[in-house]
């Protein structure tokens, strides 16, 4: 299956120009802890939470006078869409992430994958199949 | 097995008079993404990444003159230590937080359990699994 079933697409950007603050209000508004920054169709960086907090809040900068190009984490992990949910998930826990783009062969920014993504799909899963077991233990189980 | 295993023990912990600018300075110290907030012994709150991003950031306040109290999250999520990883870590991906303070019966704080801990205890079961499966095929599997 490919990542991009469970992925953001298309994903949020924003531009490196962008003011930290639109960026945040930007987040709030979609729900998400990062955003994919783009410049000119190409993927520069990430702008996360932990950034907001480690590089604006602590260095006690201006989100509104504060451009995401300044802060951003522009060494990004990026993954192809081909590999598997678990192979996504173990990367990003070794590599420190909860956020990794999904990009096309030639480097095109296609979806944002987050452990969130990931870890609701497992869930969802699992929880199918508890429910499917109740209802064959109800139905047509042993004894039954 | 004990969460308390894979969690940290003791959790880091802020006063609600402190000031955001501390709790961030003590968070990148540690390397975490959240602190318990606790006054006399009781545990009133979690402040996380996201609550400085949301709360300070967003409503462009200033992090050295507010106090966690006024921007944690203090309707906080509490586990007991003795349900499992898998079911600890459903419990974080339902209500969208990352972090369980883990409580005994009398509600006192006793650690701090992140998505992070569960995650990286998993891939090292994990990686640990596999390896004893290459040193089976190496040296005794079947064929060897």
């Amino acid at each position: 299956m490919s990542l991009l079933k469970i992925a953001q697409v298309p994903p949020l950007t924003v531009d490196p120009n962008a003011t930290v603050l639109d960026a945040v209000r930007l987040m709030e508004r979609q729900s998400v802890g990062a955003v994919a920054v783009v410049d000119q169709g190409q993927l520069r960086g990430i702008l996360s939470e932990r950034d907001v907090m480690l590089r604006v809040a602590l260095k006690e900068l201006n989100p509104r006078e504060t451009k995401v190009g300044a802060v951003m984490t522009s060494e990004v992990e990026t993954t192809p869409d081909d590999v598997t949910e678990e192979e996504a998930l173990t990367r990003m826990v070794e590599r420190h992430v909860r956020h990794l783009p999904i990009v096309d062969k030639d480097g095109r920014l296609l979806a944002m994958l987050s452990m969130r993504n990931v870890l609701e799909h497992q869930v969802d899963i699992l929880s199918r199949e508890l429910h499917s077991l109740g209802e064959y233990l109800a139905n047509d189980g042993p004894g039954g």
